[in-house]
C-alpha cells in the first residue's frame, strides 16, 4: 500500500478523531443542503463524506445499507408499496429492489444535487436504481411529502435513511412524535418502520436511545440493532419499529429468514442472512441497561433534542 | 469536556490512524520487554499502551476482559485449575477469580516490571487479584512454563492473553501447531483453551485466520468470536478451542448461560450474559466467507507468519 | 530516534497544525490563570506548553529570550533599573541578569504557581536567576504593581513577557494604550519598553500590528523585529520601543554591538550579536507593506483587540 | 474560514508534522518520476505538493522565488544567458524574464509530465513565462544537458531549483563535487551559480552543510542565505557561489541593489529589496557555528550524502 500525504479527520467525539488516508477527491460540491466530498480512500476506496461525516465507502456499505433494509422487509409478509426517506447514495434503492415482488418504491430525498452527484459518480452504490421502472424519485421535503401525498394505510414499508438531527438541524422534524405518529398512520396494519438511528456503543448513545424512546411513544413494538462498520470505526444503530406484537425481530428464526433470503431476494447479499440478524439483534448486558435508562427524554416538534454532535455520550 | 493538546496515535494499518485526547501521561516505561504508556484518556479515562497499541482503558476493559474469560469457564462443566498466559493488567485473573469454585489459578508473564507497574498503577483493572491465595504468579517465558512444569491432562482451563506474533516478533512461539499441541496435552479430556486473537474485521483478518486455522490442526472444535471494543475502535477477537465435540459456544443455550451466571459467579458481570454469548458467537456471512478461505495458512515453529502489522488485511 | 505515539497539536489557525512527537508528560497542572504542561518533546527536548500553545523548548529557547532581551538592554547606553512583567520559566530574567552593570530586577507574575513549577522543574531555564541578589520576585498584578508602586521617571528597561490578550482576556488590559502610557511614564528619560508581540509573518500579523500601531501613540520610536523559532515552527515578533529618537535598533551598528557583548555581558550569548541584530530588524518588503497598513487599529482599555487567535490573519 | 475535513500532513522528521487543512485535490498524477499533487489549501490557496513535501503555494509562492533568481541576477554586473535547472511550475523562470536585458533562458526540467501539469493548472505560477520567446524548453536530465550541450565560459547565472539529493535519490548527481566543478567550467569569468539548499534552521542542518561545503570545494565565493516560508512552515535555504571574490552578496549595498531593481526589473517585486537582501544574508551566531563544524562531509559522485530525509538534522 502507497504512503499517504493527504488524510480526511472523521472527528467523533471532543479529542476523538480517525483519520482516513487518501488518494485524493473526486468531487467536491457545496449543494443547499450540505457539503458534499467524494474521495477516493487507500484503505476503504471510493468513501463519500457529507459535512465532515463519512457515509459509506465503497469496500463495506454492503454492511450498513443490508442492515438497513432487509430485516424489515423480510419480516413483513408480503411488501409492496415502500418509501424511502433519504439515502441519497442510491444503495438503500437497490437492496430494496432486490426484493423481486415489491410494485413501488418512492424515494424521497430533498437534495437534487446530492442525487445528481450519485447518479454520476456513484454506480457502484445505485447499480442504475434511480432508472428501475418501479422506482419514483421526489425532490421535495420528506414531511411535506408523507403529510400531503401519502394516504393512511397506504404503505407496508418506510425506510428513513436520514443524516441524524443534530444541534436542531433542518433535519429535526423527522425525527420527532409528531412525525413519527404520521408514518405510524401511513402504515398498513402490518406496516414496519425502520430508520438508521445514530451511533450506539456503551459509550455513546444519547441520539439513539432519545430516537428509540419517542418510537415507543407511537408504535407497539421497538427493536434497536446494530453492528460495526469498518470505515466508520465504529458500531452504527438501526431501530425497528412494528405495527403489530407478532412482528418481532427478536423472535425471528434464522432457518426462516435463509429461507426468505432464498425465495424473495433477486441477487446475492453479502452481510445479512440468519445469523448475521441473530448477531446484530442480540443486545449485550451493557446496552440494554443504557437504553432503559433515561426514558423520558423524547423529542417532539416542539422540544427537538438539542445535542451538540460531540456530546452525544 | 476540556479542549485537548496532547493526542495518542493509534496506527491501525497504512494511513488508518485512531487519535484519542489525553490529558497527561501517569506514567510511561520501558522494560525489557515492551514500552509501557498509561496515559489518561479525556474520553475513556486511564490508558494502557503497549508499543503504540491501545492494550485497555478504564471505560470499557470489562468488555474484552469478561468477553476473554467467562464463555470458555462457563462452557466447561466445572473447571478448578487454571493457566494464564501473560494477562499483565491482572483483569483477567480478576474475571477468572469471579469464578466460585476454582482452586487454583497460575497466571505466568514473563515481564515482571509490567506487573509491577500494574500493582501500582492499575488497581482498577487488578481489583487485589494478584494477593489472592489461589493465585500463583510466575514470571518465566509461557512457552518453558508449560513444557517444563505442566503435567499432561492437568488443567481445565487455559486462557492466553498475550500480544499477537507481529512480525515474528518475541511471542510467536505462543501461537505455533506445536505450542497449541502441547497445550492440548495438557489439558484435561473436556479442558478447554480460549485465546485473544487479534482484530478481526472484514476489512482485517489475516492474522485471526492463521491463528483459527493452526488451532484447527490440533483441537476438534474451534470457534471464533468477535466484539465491538470503543477504545479499539475496532471490533476484536478471540478463539475458543476445545477438546470435545458437545462441548460447543455455538450450540449453547442462552438461559442455561444466565442460570450457570447465578449460579457459578460471584460479583457482578457489566457485559457477558445469555444474549451478549449470542451475539459474539454469531457470524455474519461475510465473515464466515474469510474465514472459510486460505486454510492451509498456518503458524508452525519453523514457519511463524512474517506478517508486519500494517499488512494483517 | 524512537517511534512516537504521543503527539502535542499546536492548532496554529483553522486547518493549521503542528504535530510534535512526545515521549510523555512531566508535570501539568491548572493555575487559577492557565493550564500548564511541561511534556517531553522527542525532537526539541522539555518543552513547555500554556493553554495549548508551545511557550519554549530546551532546545532553541534561547533564540526566543536574547532576542527579547539583549537589543534593548544593549541599545541603552547603561541600564541599572529593570522591571520585568511575566516571563514565568524564568529564561528572561537570567538573560537580563547576564548584563554586569545592572542593580535590580523586579520579576512581576501574577501566576504564583506558575513560577512554582519553574523553580521545580526548569532549571535549564532559570539557571537560578530567581534567587540572585539582584531579583525581587512580585506575584501581583502587573498594571497594579506599575500603577501603585512604581515612581515616574524610575526604570531604565520595562520588558514585558506576557501572553497575548487574545479574545479580550484577562491579560489585554497590559496590552493598551492607557497602559503604555502608564511604563512611558515610568521610564526614564532614555527608557525603553520591549514586549514580545505576537505571531508575525506575511500570513499573519493582526495582533502585531495592532500593538505596534498602539505603541506608536505613545513613544516616538517604534520597531517591529522578528526571528524564526524552530519549535514555534513559524516566525515571531517583538516590538522595541524607544523614548528617544537617537536611540533607534534601526541604525545600530554591527560591531558596535559587538563590541557591548564584549565588555557588558557575562556568560556566552548563544544566538544574538551584530549580525544577528542585523538579520532580526531588517524587514522585508511585504512584511513593510502589511505594517504600513491599518494604522488606525489601535487598543485602548474601552476597546480591546477583540480577535480570536484563529483570526489572527 | 471554513471547516476543514481533509488535510495534507507534511512530515518533516520523525515526530514533527505539519497539518494544513485542504478543500479538496484539484489533479493528482505519477510521472515517471515523481507523484504531484496540486491540492486547495483553505490557508495558503493552490498548494503543490511533490512526493509528499509542499512545493509552494499561491499564497507565498513569491517569497522562495524572488528569493532564489534576484540576489544572484542583481550581484551579477549584466546577465544575458542564463540556464535554469528544475523549476517545473515556471515560477523561477517568471522571475528570471524579469530582468530586462537578458537574451536566453535554457530551462532543465526533466519531468515532462511536470511541465504539461504547470502550464495546465498553474498560470499564476509561471504567467506564460514558458512561451516566452526568450525562453527554451528541454525535458533530458540536467547533467546530461550541462556535460554534452553547454560550452565552457558559455553563461552568466546559473539557478538550480531541484528536489534535494535524499536517500541517493536520483537527483544526486545533480549536487556533487564533480557536477559543480562542470558548472564552474560552463560558467563564463563572473559568473554565478546559485541553488535551493534544503531545510536551514538551527536544528535541521546537514544537507544543507554538505551542499556548502562542496560548492566551496570548487568555489571561491560561498554564500548560505535562508529565508522563512509561512507554507513550508520552516526557514528555507540557498547557496549562492560566484567565481570572482569582489562579487559578495555579503558586502552588497541596500541603496545600490534597490537603484538595480529600479533599473533592471520590469514589473514588481514583493519581497525582495534592498532590506530583505540584508536580512536573508545576515547569519545569527548559532547558524555560523553549525555550519563552521564538519567542514569535511561533502558529496561526490562516488560518495553520495546516504542521508534518510527524517535524519536531515
Amino acid at each position: 500500500m502507497e504512503k499517504n500525504y493527504l488524510y480526511f479527520h472523521d472527528v467523533f467525539a471532543a479529542g476523538e478523531e480517525h483519520l482516513h488516508g487518501i488518494k485524493n477527491t473526486i468531487v467536491a460540491i457545496k449543494t443547499p443542503y450540505q457539503f458534499i466530498q467524494l474521495v477516493e480512500s487507500s484503505f476503504f476506496g471510493k468513501m463519500l463524506i457529507i459535512d465532515g461525516d463519512v457515509q459509506s465507502s465503497a469496500k463495506d456499505e454492503y454492511i450498513y445499507h443490508e442492515s438497513l433494509v432487509h430485516p424489515a422487509m423480510l419480516l413483513h409478509p408480503n411488501p409492496k408499496n415502500i418509501i424511502l426517506l433519504g439515502g441519497g447514495e442510491g444503495a438503500t434503492l437497490r437492496e430494496v429492489l432486490k426484493h423481486k415482488d415489491i410494485k413501488k418504491v418512492f424515494m424521497v430525498d430533498i437534495d437534487k444535487d446530492g442525487i445528481d452527484l450519485a447518479k454520476k459518480y456513484l454506480g457502484e452504490w445505485h447499480k442504475g436504481s434511480f432508472e428501475n421502472p418501479k422506482t419514483t424519485l421526489i425532490n421535495t421535503d420528506a414531511r411535506k411529502f408523507i403529510e400531503s401525498q401519502v394516504a393512511s394505510n397506504s404503505t407496508d414499508i418506510i425506510i428513513s435513511d436520514l443524516t441524524e438531527p443534530f444541534e436542531a438541524g433542518p433535519s429535526y422534524k423527522l425525527f420527532t412524535k409528531e412525525f413519527f405518529a404520521l408514518l405510524f398512520d401511513r402504515l398498513t396494519e402490518d406496516g414496519i418502520f425502520v430508520l438508521q438511528a445514530s451511533m450506539l456503543r456503551p459509550v455513546t448513545y444519547r441520539m439513539h436511545r432519545a430516537i428509540r424512546n419517542t418510537l415507543m411513544q407511537i408504535f407497539p413494538v421497538v427493536r434497536s440493532y446494530y453492528v460495526y462498520i469498518p470505515s466508520f470505526d465504529t458500531t452504527w444503530s438501526f431501530v425497528l419499529a412494528s405495527k403489530k406484537y407478532d412482528q418481532d425481530p427478536k423472535t425471528a428464526d434464522i432457518k426462516e429468514i435463509d429461507e426468505k433470503i432464498q425465495k424473495r431476494i433477486e441477487g446475492e447479499l453479502k452481510f445479512y442472512e440468519g445469523e448475521s440478524h441473530m448477531r446484530i439483534f442480540s443486545l449485550p448486558k451493557d446496552i440494554k441497561k443504557i437504553l432503559a435508562e433515561n426514558k423520558e427524554e423524547i423529542i417532539t416538534d416542539s422540544h427537538p433534542l438539542s445535542l451538540p454532535r460531540k456530546e452525544n455520550i
